[in-house]
């Protein structure tokens, strides 16, 4: 049965691991259709695994099965789940990874994966994207329906982490946070699209001890190369970058960072 | 409709880019069968995309369908376009790129997107990739004829990367550059194999200041390791490597760099 | 005819060298299915290629293809070969790459590839993985029986590479080496689960002028963040490391060092 199954997981591309959850899945459903999501999240980093799942899931068709393994807790107390959302189903450890990603597209069910029947035979410690995820999400692609994995849970009860919202001062400047670095280094505010007024044409940033006044433009290459500016990106996000040039080298800014933004 | 689409970009591995065009490609044709020529074209680098592409394209199946996405001039004014070949199609933006390639295969026809319809609805100004190039190269592969994307346009006038050519100073001996290092450290140079006569058994190799003769040999194994020595790549051009170990570094070569090469 | 092949190379993932294979192998089967094992190989590193496609192999469907180009010798006189065992097909140069992997599966019969028409028609003495490889991974994925390809060799010929044993001192004692780190940081020894007695609760690891007794644990989340453990990995062996953390860093071990472990 052909389907897709997606993975995102912090396994790196050297490795095994990835092709050993990919083995295990194609020995299941020689169908499956897998796609890399990243295999690059930083290690053990749950907060940057589920902005890249939030910003990528819904591009996938629907009923697709999207597998994340960024997974610390691994062999512990930790839960395993599959969530049934309205239209995909997400299966990975309980720890916060999933969560942005199924309350945006809207939780219709959670399951905790208790059944034998569906994950390998011999279970590790230290490895459940091989031993657990991989074969459920199979079975999943198989039509297997959800409430076969194990019982019903609270979707309420599922780990959230916040997404940290940019905080609005008045209606020209926010208290913000840098969210996401690029490989590129452009620098993913968490202040949406939506926030920003019609006819805005510069932003000033401040940040540590620092102040900068740049212009806000559509694309990159409004500006010289080499010249920052900021603008709203892909993710529909605020973002400063620098065009064909590295912004968070530039600026020294990393995730976390606290910034406040004004627009005039 | 089972088709080929093979995507090379300077996205890097880790971001969620490259996912969120396979996401938007499989929403359209879930049986497109999409292959990473690579992700890890130096950014913003059309002359490394454009090489990386016309060593490339001919290797897979008539009819693929070539989606390149190394595009710093995205959201001004250059074209995006599909260019119909001999054999297949090419799906970028109109800033060389696809140059060295259709015109290697041939070019039938070419057209300016401007199709609404074969794009995503929101189209921002700094993913074109996700936006245009993606979702395009998912109806072509449908079989959406390629005239249906947007306006012929004349196919001299799309935009060509000049592909350095060595100057033949006498029938031995060249003034050529580096086009391309790749990942073992080798040195490929714009000599092809077929401007190198029977009989070679040497070549000197000066530039900057240095002046080096190595051996001309078939096969990196055919001096001991970690010894110097050219060969016919690959690529079918003449190549500087080490055995087993990294020409470039040794040599202190860059993609760029002028070289005389003497043949004896 | 849809069949899997996996390729395992050390030839990285920004060049063109994996998609033209990929290329070459869809020109002649458009229906294989190709997973990538890993591109990342240490280049020229026969001995990790062939740990990676031991640990891996037989999580794939019968009747895959594993295709190994990790090549030093390629263009040279060691042959180029394809083994068949119990459920595999392995494909790749007759260096001992194949060999941990071929005889865990047990082999049936080795053939030496031979036959032109099975190859692309040019060869060149710099890439078997795309003119030799390829062509015949994809002419087996479509059913071609591997006698096809060449003469049938004694297989107790094929090249074998020696998997370094953990030598038993005394039933607690062990000198060991280790045998990989992987991108973790993670420790992987060559001592097997089966050689840990049930009830051992720490381990004293002895290598160069140091020593150190660390809890031998289920899960990296049994100790804190950031401590020392040891446990059984995913591969099955006695695995050094540190809770979200760097055990190689940590210890200063790498690949090949010895190691005296105690039980206790």
């Amino acid at each position: 049965m052909k389907r897709i199954i997606t993975l995102l997981t912090d396994f790196g591309i050297k490795d095994p691991y990835v092709a050993q959850m990919k083995g295990v899945i194609l020995s299941i459903n020689a169908e499956a259709q897998i796609i890399d999501i990243s295999h690059e999240v930083s290690k053990h980093n749950i907060h940057e695994a589920a902005f890249i799942l939030l910003s990528t899931y819904s591009k996938f068709p629907k009923r697709s099965i999207h597998v994340v393994v960024v997974d610390p807790g691994v062999g512990t107390r930790r839960r395993a789940i599959v969530v049934e959302t309205r239209r995909y189903l997400f299966v990975g450890p309980d720890n916060g990874v999933l969560s942005l990603a199924v309350d945006d597209d809207g939780v219709v069910r959670a399951y905790e994966i208790k059944n034998p029947l569906f994950l390998r035979s011999h279970i590790s410690s230290t490895f459940h994207g091989r031993d657990i995820f991989a074969p459920v999400a199979a079975y999943l692609s198989l039509g297997i329906p959800p409430e076969y994995v194990g019982p019903e849970i609270d979707f309420r009860m599922i780990k959230r982490i916040a997404e940290p919202k940019a905080f609005i001062i008045n209606d020209k400047t926010f208290r913000a946070c840098v969210i996401y670095i690029d490989n590129f280094g452009n620098v993913i505010t968490n202040i949406k699209a939506d926030m920003i007024p019609r006819g805005v044409r510069n932003i000033t940033i401040k940040f540590k001890d620092k102040e900068l006044t740049i212009p806000f433009k559509r694309a990159y290459n409004d500006v010289p190369k080499g010249e920052i500016l900021s603008l709203v990106d892909s993710f529909n996000y605020l973002e400063v970058a620098v065009n064909q040039g590295n912004a968070a080298k530039r600026l020294g800014l990393t995730v976390g960072d606290s910034i406040v933004i004004e627009l005039s």
